[in-house]
């Protein structure tokens, strides 16, 4: 799978919250923040509800993922979808380094993306709690 | 291949100039930008020249990949790199939307994915100009 996540039963604001604070605790910046439910309202006049895509960045992996393959910047950063899912839910999905950067074919990007995957699964685990 | 581009014989900030010019003649909005050059000189003390990644979205694509697979919106937006080759020499690396949407397995995406690509190519013509 190229994503993989978790639903909250928690309103949209509160996961965006806590994602961003799950994030954070593991050295995890947000460098990118597209509010795609804005987007869709404003340019096409159709809701399609909350959503927002979170570029998150562990500046030491990104800088190793360019020096194996320049152009692999074009795998990052990591996407962290926060949708809602309605009465109350929503849902947290994050990118799969470990399927996107395979994409690079490159085993020192590979080697990084097993050590962002660890990572991600841990701010997973802790969105649980 | 995962990426697709183009070297341009300008310098860096005339480069991503003229790569926004050319998305938004082809309706790509700019939707993130990634200073990691910024970012890691700031982080950790380390020079990897300059190295932009643009976030580029068409809001209607969007809609169409998120409606048909819905955490599909963690391989969005779709990256573009813009990075100093140095002696005044600037490469352009775009995500290839087919191979990277390609992940999501669902035809519909793939139908975008095509659209997208070739949106994207008129974009790396119109660099070449």
């Amino acid at each position: 799978m190229y994503t993989f996540g978790i639903e909250l039963d928690l309103p949209f604001e509160a996961a965006v919250d806590k994602t961003i604070a799950a994030l954070a605790a593991e050295k995890l910046g947000v460098v990118s923040d597209v509010n795609v439910g804005d987007i869709v309202k404003t340019k096409l006049g159709e809701d399609i509800g909350n959503y927002r895509i979170l570029g998150a960045c562990a500046p030491a992996l990104a800088k190793r993922v360019i020096d194996a393959a320049p152009s692999a910047g074009a795998l990052l950063p990591c996407s962290v979808v926060i949708r809602s899912l309605g009465e109350g839910r929503t849902a947290v999905d994050f990118m799969d380094p470990v399927t996107v950067l395979g994409l690079a074919r490159s085993p020192a990007a590979d080697a990084v993306a097993a050590e962002a995957r660890a990572i991600l699964d841990r701010v997973c685990a802790a969105l649980k709690g």
